[in-house]
């Protein structure tokens, strides 16, 4: 079955919806974009993604391209129209189309929103208990990793660098130091302790990474955010990710080597389950507008 | 009149060329371009823009979407169809359309190849003779500039920083250093040398730097090949820029300050002949397949 998405306004099968090639989304990468993950149908935690979208455009100096009650809207009819279970809804605003090819931004263009569905098993993940395989790559990525772009370039380089090394995510590695996942946030754990990279333009401020480190601390476990090198992740007791297509995942292995005993560890199980549990609790269908 | 474009294989009014909202190019800013100036309705040095988007292409792991006759082909078409006598075209090549959103390389997936043409006054331009004014700004794109990729998003906001700041061209500024411009080469002149940052992944390799450079060469103008930073721009005895899209402009103010005595140099008006000159001569139709 084709899924119906989401175009300027539109509720289109997948195959129809289509931008004109004068769109600054598809001839500079200028817009911005969210992934809301979605469990039992309902949007769970949809609220800082609401906010974090709202500076990634703040940031470009991209206007909202309607109200949030009716993007939230537009999520609610995505879930319905492809009676999606478990996955998420991707959506993408753009600086919209222009007459001619400048850099500079155009006045009073409207901008171009988008947005889909795409099947995620959230719950009944095998990684989950299998762990993934991460593989250390290059971060050659801009100074704004802050800023949730569609310019995504050098991560889809780096996801391909680190598949092709046998790696299900790559970790971006900056002067010795791991930044992020290409796709997710990046954690490891030594001696009960859960270690992470504090905020700043250098990584994109997770939403699953806020949530997990208030459910840590709400749990007694103990924090550390600063940044780790790749002999300390290759040395800890556990690593895991956190996105919002992934939710959490234990990572087993980096550049070949185990991590720990190869086995999904303790806090890692400890926090999924509290994320799974916290879904549940906070899957919402409207929020406050 | 509206334009001619090119769309994988098809010549449309510029209005219904669209591609899918699933095309990696839209969601991702995975592919590359390239800029061909056209005078007197011919291509204008044709072969060494090929030779980079072929550059750009292997660099990304992305197949030419056709033959180099018929990429050229599409180009005399494009002319022919559109009438252009003097401006650009303008060919973009993408990953293509996925099924899914996942940054790893799809296998077996057609590559998008669109083009279009956008007249430009590169003879009579009264900024050949007023001269343009630069703005400082950051640079602070990813650390493979030298791929003439379609994620401009960096280059996107630093125009943008440099028209409010009043510059018609921003120069970006890494450690001090000039790099370059954000659509353009930019070159300073002290005591009769063209000083421009040497070749690295740090700029793109410009076309009409490299032109330029073997035209002062040729006739005797001395070069250096080093990074400059803006202390030494703002002394300058001269400073200019180049593109495809502009072909060879002089800057005759930075970030408020007069360079030289605020008029077209000595060293430019005479790049400028040779490069009109050369273009002229250099013009061609058919090149070798």
């Amino acid at each position: 079955m084709s899924r119906t998405v989401y175009l300027n306004g539109e509720y289109l099968p997948e195959g129809e919806a289509k931008v004109s090639i004068f769109d600054r989304g598809f001839l500079f990468g200028d817009g911005a974009y969210e992934v809301v993950p979605v469990m039992d149908g309902l949007m769970v935690d949809v609220e800082p993604f609401l906010v974090r979208l709202e500076n990634s455009l703040s940031e470009l100096q991209i206007d909202w391209p309607c109200s949030k009650e009716e993007y939230l809207e537009m999520h609610r009819q995505l879930i319905d129209r492809n009676d999606l279970s478990e996955g998420m809804i991707y959506s993408q605003v753009t600086r919209g189309m222009v007459p001619q090819r400048s850099f500079g931004f155009p006045e009073d263009t409207p901008t171009t929103l988008m947005a889909f569905t795409q099947v995620v098993r959230h719950r009944d993940n095998p990684l989950a208990e299998s762990g993934i395989k991460v593989a250390i790559v290059d971060d050659i990525r801009w100074k704004r990793r802050d800023i949730k772009s569609i310019a995504l370039l050098a991560q889809c380089l780096a996801k391909q660098a680190a598949n092709v090394k046998g790696g299900y995510e790559g970790w971006m590695v900056e002067d010795g130091f791991v930044t992020e996942g290409t796709s997710s946030s990046a954690y490891i754990v030594k001696d009960g302790v859960l270690i992470t990279r504090p905020l700043s333009n250098l990584i994109l401020a997770g939403i699953r990474r806020k949530l997990l480190l208030k459910l840590a601390a709400e749990h007694q476990i103990r924090i550390e955010e600063r940044p780790f090198t790749i002999k300390e992740a290759l040395e800890a007791d556990e690593a895991l990710m956190s996105a919002a297509s992934c939710s959490v995942l234990p990572v087993v292995e980096i550049d070949g080597q185990m991590i720990g005993d190869g086995k999904p560890g303790k806090v890692y199980r400890q926090l999924r389950a509290l994320y799974l549990d916290n879904a549940r609790e906070n899957a919402v269908i409207k929020v406050a507008g």
